[in-house]
């Protein structure tokens, strides 16, 4: 069957790199059958910010709002904003999202950080239940497709920015994971506004023969929710037993002290 | 002589434990003769998005507008909007800022990212030259003050959220210590919404009292600018095998293929 993707997509300007980036998955996943769907959150003029607007009516505690319990009650009732309602239709039949965008400090645009703030509802996105591997997207996939401005060597484990598997550690396994998603490795476009036009075109390149597979493409490895115990969270004793003679540890994050694994949020099999 | 703080606040509610958060920072800090700006991001409406109305009068390239480069211009010529110029206005006389917020999706809610996007402006901020430990804050204090939904269990290196150290990594390093701020180490209100009201009393008594000594607290550490060449900005070899015995890696970005340094993003001296 036909899939269907959804990009939001955070970028001002369609002479961009980014909006470069964009059409090329448009027309790459199109040519392959998929429906494509844009948000495209500047032209929207996507309301970023999340209050009590966003609930239709009355709130139930106006005195002491509470974004996360209030945009729950209102998601089970209906109650939800028509612009927050319409991204999360077009969530709900999407098999892949990919995210594009320019890094802005180390992390999405405020915009796009919006929308993961008011459309990944809980309820919706995720519940105490429902979550990492047992999370309510798990049978969808999704990405990050971003433009940097640094270069790549100085998002290294030696370089003045740090790791880049770091930096995407809150993003993938936070946001992502958390919600279920299989997450595919990042689409990196390393300083395209410092590269000379024929290597920004070849970036491109290397993208359309990308997303020529990337429905098939094996996803990020995470660790299963039945690894940990069911209070505390912590990592089961003889998960922690079978893995002390490992050299590394299990992720970025989960790394039981031990060095991080190399290139985990970057490659599949990592 | 009395020193300015500026608090960057951003929670919907009056009734929050964010706004006792905040309200003790103000009452404790002018208590002791500072002078304490508040940012109430909701109550000012407090535009998120980076747009070409941030500029004011006509930008430069229209037809391929790139935030980054527009508004250091706009800043350069005092064309940037009058919200972000008022911001700049307070952050230029603050001694020390307090971003106090709830974490949304292991980061700020996007009204606070809108500000970091908005106001730290390229040429106001930071410059190719000036950044990090050369950067333009350097004689200025700068830290995070935030509650989780999470148990602080679920965030330590064997937990299902992986270690709190990691996820404040692209905050403080990425956009703090970028702007060359001194990093006050993170205070951390741990699940108040699930905790009893003494807990919670407790919480913010312990605030208090580090409030009384925070602005002679020492800083987080981090790797001094001139560790790193100026071309690729890798760690100099001389760095490099200074360091090459120790057991942890020097942060936890900068991790050098070695176990993360404990504690690196919450304590100083780690």
């Amino acid at each position: 069957m036909a899939k269907k993707v959804l990009i939001v997509y955070a970028h001002q300007s369609s002479g961009s790199f980014n909006a470069a980036a964009k059409n090329a998955a448009v027309e790459v996943l199109t040519a392959q059958g998929c429906t494509v769907d844009v948000s495209d959150l500047y032209a929207m003029g996507f309301k970023a910010t999340a209050t009590a607007e966003d609930i239709k009516g009355e709130v139930k505690n106006a005195e002491n709002f509470c974004y996360l319990e209030e945009s729950k009650l209102a998601w089970e009732q209906g109650k939800l904003s028509a612009d927050i309602m319409e991204e999360q239709s077009k969530l709900t039949v999407a098999d892949l999202i990919i995210f594009q965008f320019p890094m802005y400090w180390f992390s999405v645009p405020a915009i796009l950080k919006g929308w993961i703030d008011r459309v990944l509802t809980n309820g919706f996105a995720f519940s105490q239940e429902k979550r990492y591997s047992q999370g309510i997207f798990k049978d969808k996939k999704a990405m990050l497709s971003f433009t940097t401005g640094s270069l790549e060597s100085m998002f290294s484990p030696t370089g003045i920015n740090g790791d880049m598997n770091v930096t995407l550690w809150p993003l993938q396994n936070g946001i992502l994971h958390y919600c279920g998603f299989q997450v595919l490795a990042p689409q990196i476009f390393w300083a395209p506004s410092s590269a000379v036009a024929e290597d920004r075109k070849s970036m491109l390149e290397s993208w359309r023969t990308r997303l020529q597979g990337l429905l098939e493409e094996k996803p990020l490895s995470f660790i299963s929710l039945d690894c940990f115990d069911d209070k505390a969270f912590q990592l089961k004793p003889e998960v922690h037993e079978k893995h002390a003679s490992k050299e590394f540890g299990l992720t970025v994050g989960i790394h039981l002290n031990k060095p991080l694994p190399p290139h985990s949020q970057m490659k599949a099999g990592c």
